[in-house]
């Protein structure tokens, strides 16, 4: 049975984490889900880095919600590199799932979009998993997650 | 019994590390603290390895506090991307708690600025060595540290 | 037999990897393509990792269409970053093709700009597998791929 | 007997590493000194590390004046990122004494400057060596290198 | 006898490695030298690392020409901070020759600048080789390469 970690933070103002578990467990019966809940978004390198290393996932998502300044920005950007770097030493998969404060013109769409682009990203957890063809048939499509997908152009 | 670094720096212009200290002990008798000061927050990231290399440490708290200029948000930087390195490094968390002189008003709004994060920080501290479950619980709730805790949105 | 790797994503909104595919196999007969499809391209550089450490490619193209907002930048900086940390860790070339929206005036002009920069990169990588000559021959001659090649000056 | 090596460049208009040299031997009858000229900022990594696995030094003093471009502003970062890189491989502090043309209004006040930072710096490099608990006692104090202290807040 | 790697690319406007291999042949009869040309200068990280591993170069030259826009300007900080990883672990120097399209006012300037810049590192190259002294007498007395040196200040 598969591993699937799920990092996420208290500093978010979504429970992006529970939305994932739902997603994933309705999308397959055949995996397991390790939750690791750290404070914010520059936690989520390493929290990631335990889950393959000391739980032996074989993917990860890591959900964070960046503010809106500057130095949220900057954060973001630290994390985005730590997790990259992750992947490269543990050879897995992170789908990192950040939603920032500012792409939301309000409270309500901030939620929905938080919750679409977290279950939008659980497709993609479980195609990388068992059906990486999916993923190839739609290569070049414009996929987004949480808005509307682009448009294809030819 | 767990060992919890903590590394500051005679640039701050406040004694971050004497209030780590004291809320760390009011928050449980069973750990011991290691105290490694560096001249600034560039030599932090150093200073972090060696408390986990060289004196065992189960996790740290890197303390700092960058000034207001340009150079200084790219120092800021710059030692945030290397404590994220040395935590992966080490599979071990470092808990990053940087003020920054123009999060506050005037200095008296930075020195409770200073202390008052801190002391939270310790909080995450506490939890991520003994009580996970307490972060979780509190999982996407928009908790802060320093100002105001944000709303969690539904 | 030389392996070539292929990663691209469901985001971009051309089929860059066809492209690619078509113009490596009508470059050289004796080359085995593999292809591997992410979501975003900052899942890039762990897909060519993999490529090169499970699929054993001796080069790999990574191709990606990062969006024209600040943040899809920094996410195309992060990626690239990654994708020269992957170069270093196997020693072998990955030929970056990223084609950003904002580099065309419209959707035609950017459908025919994708696909020459990943044509024209396809005879990179045969060059830097079979032909190193050739590259060496045209060092300094202000080569671009996707628009015009810019004129060697004296 | 501890070494510390002295790694500068012939890009700096000030001879800083004399400076080093010079307040380092007031400091300590037990140092012995090991210098080393690279061309400009940029190599300083490399020189540093150079410094550790060939020469065996405990510390290292980088010495650097980046120009006041913006390119030169980027050549600073950069450096500064590979001399973090460096003591997380060596586990040992490089003290970095980067000294910007554009932070004196004058070229006496640049000397001045990059004479001062230096010297004090130096101090910070005996301390780590010999006397933690000097850099412990001032934790949180707001001390500068080159211009005046800040004063700490209360 | 000592291996100099030259490695440049197609993208570059100017042929720097011609210019390279004439000035460091006239300096030292005892090198010889290995050219490798790749595309652009993103991928001169692991060209040079290919120098050293496969090659055994004991320093390398890396020469490249960035255009004039934003994203250029990105592309030679990430070609930058691959340099100096790779130095870092091979423990051996690069010597950057990059050339900025807008460090000069017209094409004549640049093919100037493009000479006269590799042609100055050259004779850096061969210091490091073989006269470190001379780069130590020269030590904090504003050398630059391709304009006017700086007047060094007391």
């Amino acid at each position: 049975m598969k591993k699937i970690g799920i990092a996420d933070t208290t500093f978010a103002r979504f429970d992006m984490a529970s939305a994932a578990i739902d997603e994933l467990q309705s999308l397959s019966a055949s995996v397991s889900i390790i939750r690791y809940t750290a404070p914010g978004i520059k936690d989520l390198p390493v929290s990631c880095k335990k889950l393959f290393d000391e739980k032996n996932c074989d993917i990860v998502m890591a959900l964070g919600m960046p503010g809106s300044k500057q130095i949220d920005k900057q954060c973001a950007h630290e994390a985005s590199t730590g997790l990259i770097s992750v992947q490269l030493m543990c050879n897995r998969h992170i789908i990192e799932v950040f939603v920032h404060e500012d792409e939301a013109k309000n409270e309500k769409e901030l939620s929905i979009l938080a919750n679409n682009r977290t279950r939008k990203h659980a497709h993609n957890v479980i195609n990388l998993l068992f059906h990486p063809d999916v993923l190839r048939k739609h290569a070049g499509e414009g996929l987004r997650q949480g808005f509307e997908d682009a448009e294809p152009i030819r």
